[in-house]
């Protein structure tokens, strides 16, 4: 039994079927990243954690996932004339990668202050690169100007039901490869992975209690949480990059506020961490944002004695020298 | 048709019968380390690249195979009594470890000047540490009169039967998931992996050439190739800490002059580069001697394009400092 989630007039939210759709896509195309298991991580929580690597996925983030389902789910005149979007993180590069991958025109908005080595890997991809200025424009303004004289299609990097069914992969995944969990921690942003995991969760293992982490300078997930509306929040300072949202979705917010069970924050010091750990134990790269669900395990922000639990590693895109600061200094 | 190799007198050579055993061994107490693929090592190589990652092995390193097979295969008297090893890395914690899990006692000899961690790591899985001054006593001198005194079981980093066999495990599952290959490039010590990765290469993709990867300034095993003999050399001055070797072995030598088409070397400023690689693009923490097999693709050492091509990265245990320093400093 399926209950229906109500989401603002005229929303239609995806379900599991957008997902299993998704999966489809995806075949051979995506990643399937590996489950991996680490007895220090054990020990150290008392519990049985299966770590979801998505750094591992193409282009080091989940977010390949997402970008590739929407673009792929277009109709051929939507492909032909090509998309649109906003982002100076891993959605950008993921929308440009498929775009690629499809054969659809790409245009990238970015900030005229993002990385260069950013703007020139998702020109390297074939985008077009905009760049404005974040301080006197507003991206979704523009974003949706430039859909509308361009005849282009706006996929943003969350709000958007073949995003968020396309992230839901990942914990298909999970799931199938793990076996069933008593807990499900995933990093939270805007919202469109953990929203994606609720609905492959809800489906595939209901008994599995879904919990989003924010890292603690922006908590606008769990105030809107706790306040049952779309709480905004000035765009927060923390290292977790890709966790610096300001609000949810009128998507993702409804799917959060009916199947995840609560939202728990981590200061950035038990990110940089986690970071150490999973290079020093489990030899892997991790972003400070795909710190955010380990790091809520690590500290016990979210209890997780004697329990099946599941992390999801969101990704693995950091500066290598910044990477190099964050462990080389204890 | 498997023809006989022939070793010193005496010698019983391990087969891949031995490495089916071993697999059995480790079922359920190894990882089943995944097989991971690039596109950007592709597209860098025109080659199409398998790693497996046996940086994500217990313990980090593929040493947990041998030690956990040695120790497995004794008898129960021979369990009872004890197993005694040289080394200051990995193989002294993979015995540690593995005496742990199946309750055996073990002594580990260490140099007086090895790491703290390191004795203390080994300490930790409950091994009993000797320490000797490596500058004025002989190792296996030292070994084998502990072993005589006390009745234990010498087991050697490599030059071991069930050490090689377990090894072999690594490319058994290599080739059970990725499927046939050309070609299989591995790190070379004292060629106790590439032993039992050649014999089960012959056994499973008998047309697959194995070439083993030295450090420039640690390349006594290729000039034993071409020498038709063991060549000793002075302990080389390289970052592959774990290819620090002066001589192959009894065991491996005749293993690698039968069933290794070649051996190459890379100069440690090619494995720094495959660090740096490893870290950014595949989000993977690999230690010096884990990135000679793909160095050796990368820089051209071994020609690979238009191949389908396994590469071992054999372990990630690298000190998280001396890590930062080699990524961080391009």
């Amino acid at each position: 039994m399926t209950a229906t989630i109500r989401a603002a007039e005229g929303l239609v939210l995806p379900t599991y079927a957008d997902v299993e759709a998704a999966s489809g896509r995806l075949q051979g195309v995506a990643h399937r990243t590996p489950a991996l298991t680490s007895r220090t991580a054990n020990a150290r929580t008392d519990a049985s954690l299966v770590f979801k690597a998505e750094n591992l996925q193409r282009m080091g983030a989940f977010k390949f996932r997402g970008a590739f389902n929407a673009i792929s789910a277009l109709s051929p005149d939507q492909k032909r004339a090509g998309v649109v979007t906003f982002s100076s993180g891993n959605h950008a590069q993921a929308i440009a990668l498929s775009g690629k991958l499809i054969g659809v025109p790409t245009v990238i908005l970015m900030p005229q202050d993002a990385p260069a080595a950013k703007v020139a890997a998702t020109r390297g991809y074939g985008a077009e690169v905009v760049l404005f200025d974040r301080y006197s424009q507003d991206r979704d303004a523009l974003g949706r100007e430039l859909a509308e004289t361009r005849g282009l299609t706006l996929i943003p990097p969350y709000d958007h039901p073949d995003v968020i069914a396309g992230q839901g992969t990942a914990t298909k995944e999970l799931i199938e490869e793990a076996g069933p969990l008593d807990m499900l921690l995933v990093p939270l942003g805007g919202g469109g992975l953990i929203s994606g995991a609720a609905l492959a969760a809800r489906a595939l293992n209901p008994g599995c209690r879904v919990i989003g982490v924010e890292p603690e300078a922006g908590n606008d997930g769990q105030q809107s949480l706790r306040k049952g509306e779309i709480v905004r929040i000035d765009v927060p300072k923390t290292i977790a990059d890709g966790a610096q949202t300001a609000f949810l979705g009128h998507y993702t917010f409804p799917l959060i506020q009916n199947l995840v069970e609560d939202i728990v924050t981590v200061p950035d010091s038990a990110l940089v961490e986690a970071m150490a750990f999973f290079a020093e134990r489990m030899k892997l790269v991790v972003e400070p944002t795909g710190c955010l669900a380990a790091a809520a395990a690590f500290t016990g922000a979210v209890p997780v004695a004697g329990q099946r639990v599941g992390v999801i590693i969101s990704g693995g895109n950091v500066d290598l020298a910044a990477f190099a600061r964050f462990i080389g200094t204890p």
